[in-house]
């Protein structure tokens, strides 16, 4: 009972949370939120004397089954094998860091850290990101050139939205490349990179958006932004894929002071959005092109695009100006990769032209010139440039695939099953199954001490084991094993020392 | 100096929490712990308007750098092998768990576990290991039959000895059988593997060492400790391998408030250890021979040793009454693996006889048939076993063993690096990288306009890259590209159509 009576004051206390916020909340978000409330008194009220637990992952976090971790595993093989093809390194950090190490670097974001509770000693946060860790890294190690990638989990207290695949708990795949260089070659090979990933993951469609934050910060200086407001009004055009504009507008001058004239001017740049062309446009543009910054941003954007043809991916990129990312530390060139399906082929009544449209981002990076800065006590500066992928919401379309397919996955690599039909050949069955592990064999045996030849046979099927050794007293006698092959049932007699041959030579694909 | 002031006033806090328990400190550790603080008091007092930051990873943690990563990834390599050859799927679970589904499973350790932070909602706290998530995830599941190995990092406030590879967060490569089978088959099975990976990673001689709960239990008993005091008491029992039979007894009497004739009793048995013969013996003793519990134990025992028999392993197998392992949750077989030396190696001036003695545990593991039921609402029972393997003990170990030696060890696989000693030509340098990834090659190029050659071989050196693909203009004309190997200096004119097939052929190792 006092495990029930934990979980019930564990959820009051979310419920509450909750209600406290309630205040702008619709009428009927209340009720719903009053009648979880109320059935998880009634599940308490069911309470017989028993203990209750509640049997769950927390808030926005799953286990993996051995089904989704082949998937998994697929998909993990696929990113390694490419930041491998590209002379990528790997290192590791600890899930979390001491709190400070995250503080001040990821703007209005920041109060979705995950926070260690207070029990002596350090203050420490779990990791919110890669990028920040790997920052701290190499200013803690004083390097000052690499490429590496690093796949963890990360955490944010976010609200969740887990069949869109968005957890509080889910994995990046990041890699960057460190170092004083020339400009935008490190950068290209980063989009180049997300490219391949993309296309061998065969997700469909993709979109590569790119645009700089100094021609940001250039367009908010030329509109008449005050400096101090430049990184909250990114924030806010940040949300132009997810609002209209005329509520970004509303965001900019009731919540955040600024004029509506100004609001207006930035409204008619971030609406534009083009290859080569449009580089060419703004160079040209009577106000930006007065701006030092934001021309050095369009000179690095008209290099990137050159680099990109020699790679042969900018087909994919999209110079949008209305691409601004949330995180603070940006000091160049941004990105972000959403997948796309064309209008056609989800044709709605209103809308018949054949428009690509975003379903959801799958990976995002940038510049930081000026990260590993801020933790190096002399302030040196280690240029960076790096691009994440969003593991989860690529495992969410792979898995519905897989779903909506006929396809079986093994989750498992076992060659054989070492079988018996008679009584009392435990022993006879151990001693085979421990000569095949020794020569490498993957085998396994039931652990029953006279298991039914016909559960044998029926675990082979559910496994997907593709062959059964199968012993008996007159087998041991002869010195053979029959081997069957479960697919056609077709049965052969191997001698004993052949076994570990033939079973290779049956098994090789695998 | 916000930052500087954040982190003295933790380590203050840190040192603060240390001196409460000072009363049992030794004088000259209160003057350390005292020195400690005036150093970093003193480091405040160095700052001169800059912001300080602390960099360093938290207490008892660390990076991994990309050596270390290559010594990691062939560990796991090993392991998930063996795991995969004995037909183990894998699953994942959070790295956090409501704190109830951790709350009453580690008896005296259960204050090591990490809380997070209470900000709202669910109260959370960080894996302290693999076990009690993998009962919840049965239970949560209805899964009553599955052999899963997990390799995941776990959380736990202890005292790190990070040089002995004792840390607070740290890998744990865990191997479960759960089902209902024939007593002692599965048992039999994880020393096989642990037996397995420990000769495959080559890390000198162990010893598996054996004992039984039951067996723990009835000896309990039949000494005279109350029922009540059985956990505890294992507890003392467990420390045996760190401190003098003299110290257990005594936390025994004094602390735990056992009868000394009692805890003379315990320490006759606890200090037996054998094989077979010891299992022989202590069935027909006249007080165990009495007690089911204890016999149920026994029993199982002499079955397990038939199977390691047959499985090759007894040999390294020894069934010790003193091991007891600290945790609540076993209910059978209990194992640890240490790693040993033997005497005569490491001799000292008052010992000559050559005995195997541990110079540190790195696996452990055992039978808990009653974890699962805790978590199911009608208590529904579903028997385990398994098996831990501490891995960073082995990767210290490794580390040391590298470092020792002049094995020089990549961190990278690049093939090939496609360079140019001529200026302008960073064009075609990123045309033929463009090529050679699509082709699957592992390719670098530098991320210079016009690097110097000299430079470019030199990266090479450095990074272990076999092969240089030198383009200059003549080459271009040619349709050439000069292939250098970078151990032997030789260079070849290769025709651009056979560049990808030459690579291949003179790296096919790799």
């Amino acid at each position: 009972a006092m495990a029930g009576r934990a979980e019930l004051e564990a959820a009051v206390r979310e419920q509450g949370v909750r209600k406290l916020k309630a205040d702008k909340a619709p009428q009927h978000q209340i009720s719903e939120e009053l009648a979880k409330l109320l059935e998880l008194k009634a599940q308490l009220g069911t309470n017989d004397g028993k203990p209750q637990f509640v049997l769950k992952t927390p808030k926005g976090t799953r286990d993996y089954n051995p089904k989704q971790m082949a998937i998994r595993e697929k998909v993990f093989s696929t990113i390694i094998n490419c930041f491998k093809r590209h002379g990528a390194e790997t290192i590791d950090t600890p899930v979390f860091e001491l709190k400070e190490t995250l503080t001040g670097k990821y703007g209005e974001d920041s109060k979705l850290i995950y926070d260690l509770k207070d029990q002596g000693g350090e203050l420490l946060s779990l990791r919110y990101g890669l990028t920040v860790p790997f920052a701290r890294y190499l200013a803690m190690n004083k390097i000052t050139n690499i490429k590496r990638y690093h796949i963890a989990k990360v955490y944010r207290r976010d609200n969740p939205a887990m069949t869109q695949g968005r957890y509080r708990e889910f994995y990046q795949c990041d890699f960057d490349i460190a170092g004083q260089y020339d400009p935008m070659i490190p950068d290209a090979e980063c989009l180049k990179i997300v490219h391949e990933i993309l296309s061998e993951l065969q997700l469909g469609e993709f979109l590569i958006k790119v645009n700089d934050r100094r021609v940001l910060d250039g367009m908010f200086e030329v509109c008449g932004v005050p400096a101090d407001k430049f990184r909250t009004i990114c924030s806010a055009v940040d949300k132009m894929d997810k609002m209209p504009w005329e509520d970004v507008k509303n965001e900019m001058v009731s919540e955040k002071g600024l004029a509506p004239e100004t609001a207006d001017k930035i409204g008619e740049y971030v609406q534009l959005n083009g290859r080569s062309e449009l580089i060419d446009k703004l160079v040209q543009d009577a106000k930006l092109s007065q701006n030092k910054v934001a021309m050095e941003g369009l000179n690095d954007m008209k290099q990137l695009f050159v680099y990109l043809t020699l790679y042969g991916v900018e087909e994919k990129v999209l110079f949008d100006l209305s691409l601004a990312r949330g995180l603070d530390y940006y000091t160049g060139v941004i990105y972000e990769v959403v997948l796309t399906q064309s209008q056609a082929a989800t044709q709605t009544q209103q809308n018949e032209h054949s428009e690509q449209v975003s379903i959801g981002s799958v990976a995002a990076g940038g510049r930081y010139d000026g990260l590993v800065g801020m933790f190096d006590p002399k302030g040196r500066k280690v240029p960076c440039v790096g691009v994440s992928i969003g593991i989860e919401r690529i495992f969410s379309i792979m898995e519905q695939r897989l779903e909506a397919s006929d396809e079986k996955i093994r989750t498992t690599e076992t060659q054989v099953l070492v079988a018996t039909a008679q009584k009392n050949l435990l022993e006879e069955r151990m001693k085979l199954v421990a000569e095949l592990w020794k020569s490498g064999i993957k085998a396994e045996i039931t652990y029953k001490k006279n298991p039914k030849l016909l559960n044998q046979l029926q675990y082979c099927e559910e496994t997907g084991i593709p062959l059964v050794a199968i012993i008996g007293e007159q087998e041991l006698k002869d010195g053979v094993v029959k081997l069957r092959v479960v697919s056609t049932r077709e049965e052969v007699d191997v001698a004993r020392e052949n076994l570990i041959e033939e079973i290779e030579k049956r098994t090789c694909q695998s």
